[in-house]
């Protein structure tokens, strides 16, 4: 669990980060852009001099989330610097040290000692995804049902975007519900401890459109049964933008949050929310004004 | 109202124009950016050859708008090139014209002839302004009480910031009401003529303050009645990205609006509310899951 004497003692480190990802180009750190949201916390962690490389400090994310993916907990592990001695010193303020170096919409919410064999992508029990969708017209009663057909172990080679030849397409779903999350919106929640690649925005797309009434329920049921043999049928992944994963679930893993950290970031999102808000009052005024205008739009 | 032979024909003409202005440096071109909606809508003027230059062509403004404001309904009149003569010819279609050197977020919504001696600005018969609150723990039953005692003629001068050195402060005001907008959303409506420097976000201010209980709704006609010995009380004007110049009003004007432009601009706008509702959703979700983990923020 230490390193060796004279280096900087490092102690395995799991951290809860949240992100609006909107204005990302993902999660996961690229050459080509500095605008990841990885690539941000790896520069936060370094100017905090809690490691003096991410490449020596066996560093695993919890999920990866595409371009305009948000989380309020996403987990990243790693060694860090740290200063509890048997002397029972207090540590080193991970959340406070990070927070500092970070643009305001990425923020780590909490930290926890892991044991040294500990990675945030293969540890993880759990993830789980939530992804926004206006209710407008949408059937939800037949979306619930389309949901629940996605529990259970089943093959979801046509639920996602192939990532890689000879990869397995079986998962197991444990829930898939809609939520409604009152003010005119539903919430598809879905946990698995694995996912594949666009899997979460594939199925947002097939329950949409039996939201819309273009597809029966039970045509998920279908889909899932169909042989590797057949043909991909055509249907958009739903957008990015209205997903969030939600959480990263581990067993045994107690994370610590700093109150002034959490209470200021409550604060700051609460006021965001704010903001948005009217955005939004201000668009769907627009929207009853040109109604008005132009005789129903 | 036509322009000497062998000229271009132009005729004085009054535009609608919608702007989200939250992203533009106020309405007022000006010298030292480009990132003003006025700026935006004379270079696409020109752009669209309806007039050889904006110096030449009694152009009128309806309403100022401050950096971060929106307007449903800012008109401007102009002299612009026409083709309409005596042998009914059709004239040329502005919006479209206009609206194709425009950014999304500045909208022609319509068009109408008008008198020679006609200006945006000194034609105007009323003026109407929204305000839009989120309602939160607001005493609307107060604010209501509150915003009554603006209506009728009174001295401003403690509700706006000075402009002028010789000022005067009287102003009408004919409406002012608190409205109920759905969602958790109230709008102060006030129409008025005319309004001071900054006065809708100053009534707005004090407002705000009467529904969060710190001050009574009498406080507003104290206010009013203060002399001018008397000095300017201290309270901020409410933020400017709430505000909305709904609409400017005059008599006789009838406005043409383009079917499929008005459509499409419908469209463009309905999308982007969903896009709205979904970040709305997203932050408010992301408060929620904060209060979870910090434990009641």
């Amino acid at each position: 669990m230490w390193s060796r004497p004279g280096q900087m003692e490092r102690r395995k480190v799991a951290l809860k980060v949240f992100y609006l990802g909107w204005m990302y180009e993902g999660f996961a750190k690229q050459k080509r852009t500095r605008q990841t949201v990885e690539g941000h916390l790896h520069y936060a962690i370094l100017k905090a001099k809690l490691t003096p490389s991410i490449e020596s400090s066996e560093y695993s994310r919890g999920g990866r989330t595409d371009t305009g993916v948000c989380a309020y907990g996403q987990v990243v592990s790693l060694l860090l610097r740290t200063r509890k001695t048997e002397k029972g010193q207090t540590e080193i303020p991970y959340t406070l040290a990070i927070n500092r170096h970070l643009p305001r919409s990425i923020r780590v919410l909490s930290w926890a000692y892991v044991p040294a064999s500990f990675s945030a992508r293969f540890s993880c029990k759990h993830r789980v995804y939530r992804y926004y969708l206006p209710q407008g017209s949408l059937d939800v009663a037949s979306m619930r049902r389309g949901a629940s057909l996605f529990v259970g172990k089943h093959c979801f080679r046509h639920f996602c975007v192939k990532s890689k030849e000879d990869e397995r397409y079986e998962r197991t779903v444990d829930r898939a519900e809609i939520l409604s999350s009152g003010e005119g919106m539903c919430v598809f929640e879905v946990v698995s401890r694995g996912f594949l690649y666009r899997q979460v925005r594939c199925m947002a797309g097939i329950l949409l459109l039996v939201g819309e009434g273009k597809r029966q329920p039970e045509y998920i049921a279908e889909l899932l049964s169909l042989s590797a043999a057949e043909k991909k049928p055509g249907y958009q992944p739903a957008p990015p933008q209205n997903l969030v994963l939600y959480d990263c679930v581990y067993d045994g893993v107690c994370f610590e949050t700093a109150p002034a950290e959490c209470e200021r970031l409550g604060r700051d999102l609460a006021e965001e929310h704010l903001e948005k808000q009217v955005e939004e009052a201000v668009l769907r005024g627009s929207v009853e004004y040109l109604g008005g205008l132009c005789g129903g739009v």
